[in-house]
């Protein structure tokens, strides 16, 4: 039976094609590749009608760039993290000058998926109840140091007021700080910075980690105590988002480590739909993306753009915190929060330990912020 | 202490830079981004000689294009895939025109990781003792036929003579072939095509799957005595081939879906980097890839770079196989033996679906990649 087509899945592309070659060619190659991977014609009847993409739109838009839409049916993606991985850009990653701009999901589809199980509020709610003002996270760092020197810094990072501590993401469980040894310390040095202060302090260990090892990375984090964690989805596979979204109840926070080249200009998935709705989609509640402005070169309408997918209504999903960093410098907050608004988390690193004093440096950032939201 | 210089991982770059950019402070920037993620400076005291990248060589290449060596300290990577990953094109993956062209590995870090169980010499003999040609695969597809009506090609394709038959890597767990009915009935006809025949054909499913899933899905496949799997890292997590290949003792063969946007000419992992020496080192007996003359622009010489990392004495692991495929003719056989030697598995799906009778096309196959030999 043929689907409405607002119970298809509709993927939308940009192509900049070579000379010569017809755009109409390129959108039935698409069609194919994605779905029975066969010229025209080689496949049995009714097969057609089924599975193959169905070009919906398509439109020249200059300069040899050309956007288009095609469908397909849901059951080539089932509930399977992976397989929209492979509908979105799976073989068609091999042909130069495609980006995917836009991904629409029936809501049969997005029911599959986890999506956050927190949330801006359950996130804030976390986080002490902090409601009027962006929450504000740092990693502890560098690798190199003992667990007991990144508990210190943990520990004074907590007393300093920053909401969210964070293992850096090449943090993982090397020999100079053993993964159980360091959120061991680290979480006890947090539990013990708010029990000084009164403050709520959150530290998410680093459960990136080969997929065997996972599920006890996870089980050591809620044994000690943690309320999140951190993970690098284009290191561990996408599915980890999902898995640790449907499955551990812990706060789910993204660190987009190796997705850059997925985030090219005229190739790749847009960071909207890759960092933004995809990520939502498998159960980020707050995802890390590098901001404009900082030491990476990003627009902030990219920026703007991911902000939207992450908070916008989408059927019935959870919102998800932005997280800018990247090099954001403390004293551009402001500048931030004017643009961006108070939904968001800032992950401030280097700027405060350029301070020297990361305690006293994470005291001024909470007052910068909260004098902003005092003006 | 001091490590030698043969017991670092060494790097190399091809660095495009924007006009007036210094390649000297990219260099600095890179060896700070992938380690310490901190500026200069702004750690403690002993980190520099731990954890930063050292710049070994530096070299301007023209047209505002250089090349440059950085090495890192092991302890980075510890023994986990995720991290070598992120030392490989973490951070600096959103740092445009950065292409990684080389990742030189101390022989205690290759230990650390499986490489392939079986390699050329395993496949061949898995494949009834196949010594003097190279293997044939062929995939089962399209998506959106039953399991019968797959299976019933895999019989067909393993009456043919073809060595290797795999599920398409767009055939999960969808609804129109459940994995479990899928592999069961596809395996059942091939074992009983090689009853027929006195052939050796090998069906792998694909086990591409939810990390959650994954264990299940081999499970199932080694209890119908399947020999091999088929995975996608690129969706499912680079892991999975490290996971496979460690506990599995199958036959890991992987397909290249999603790897796209890593291996742009200008940004990304060079695909003999990426597809040869990193999946070999994970574990895959066998790699697909995109070859020369078919539907994707590929250049030999990227192909015969991968063939070279697949095969090439490297620390003592095991050769794996290049697959070439992607839209290649059949008649073209007798051109890639020339060309890649005979040590390799050809990938034939297409050409093979165009001619109508997938058992007749499968045994000209055979007999063109025969007669060759005799020549």
């Amino acid at each position: 039976m043929e689907r409405r087509s607002d119970e298809r899945i509709r993927i939308t592309y940009e192509l900049t094609l070579p000379e010569g070659e017809r755009a109409e060619a390129r959108a039935r190659q698409i069609a194919l590749e994605q779905t029975v991977e066969l010229p025209d014609g080689c496949y049995p009847e009714g097969i057609e009608q089924r599975v193959v993409g169905r070009l919906e739109e398509i439109e020249e838009l200059g300069g040899a760039r050309w956007r288009l839409a095609i469908s397909y049916d849901p059951v080539l993606v089932g509930s399977e993290s992976p397989q929209l991985l492979n509908l979105l850009f799976g073989n068609v990653s091999m042909h130069p000058g495609t980006l995917v701009t836009d991904l629409q999901l029936p809501a049969a589809v997005v029911q599959r998926f986890p999506g956050p199980q927190h949330g801006i509020a359950g996130v804030r709610a976390a986080c002490g109840g902090v409601e009027r003002r962006p929450l504000l996270c740092t990693s502890a760092k560098p690798v190199g140091l003992s667990a007991e020197e990144l508990a210190g810094i943990c520990g004074a990072l907590a007393r300093g007021g920053i909401d969210v501590v964070k293992d850096d993401h090449g943090v993982t469980n090397q020999a100079p700080a053993p993964f159980r040894e360091r959120v061991e310390r680290c979480q006890a040095a947090v539990l013990e910075a708010n029990a000084t202060t009164g403050g709520s302090t959150l530290y998410f260990p680093n459960v990136t980690a080969p997929i065997s090892e996972l599920p006890e990375r996870l089980a050591w984090a809620q044994a000690q105590g943690c309320r999140g964690v951190l993970v690098s989805p284009f290191l561990a596979g996408l599915d980890t988002v999902r898995w640790l979204a449907a499955e551990s109840g812990m706060i789910v926070l993204t660190h987009p480590t190796f997705s850059g080249a997925l985030l090219s200009e005229r190739h790749g998935v847009a960071p909207d739909v890759l960092l933004g709705l995809v990520l939502r989609l498998l159960g980020a509640d707050a995802v890390i993306y590098v901001n404009a402005g900082g030491r990476f070169p990003v627009t902030e309408r990219a920026c703007q753009a991911i902000n939207a997918r992450l908070r916008q209504p989408y059927h019935g999903l959870a919102r998800a915190l932005p997280v800018p960093g990247g090099g954001m410098d403390v004293k551009r907050a402001p500048h931030w929060i004017a643009r961006y608004g108070v939904d968001l988390m800032f992950l401030i690193g280097s700027s405060l330990y350029a301070q020297g004093d990361v305690e006293a440096a994470a005291r001024r950032l909470v007052e910068i912020v909260n004098a902003e939201l005092h003006d």
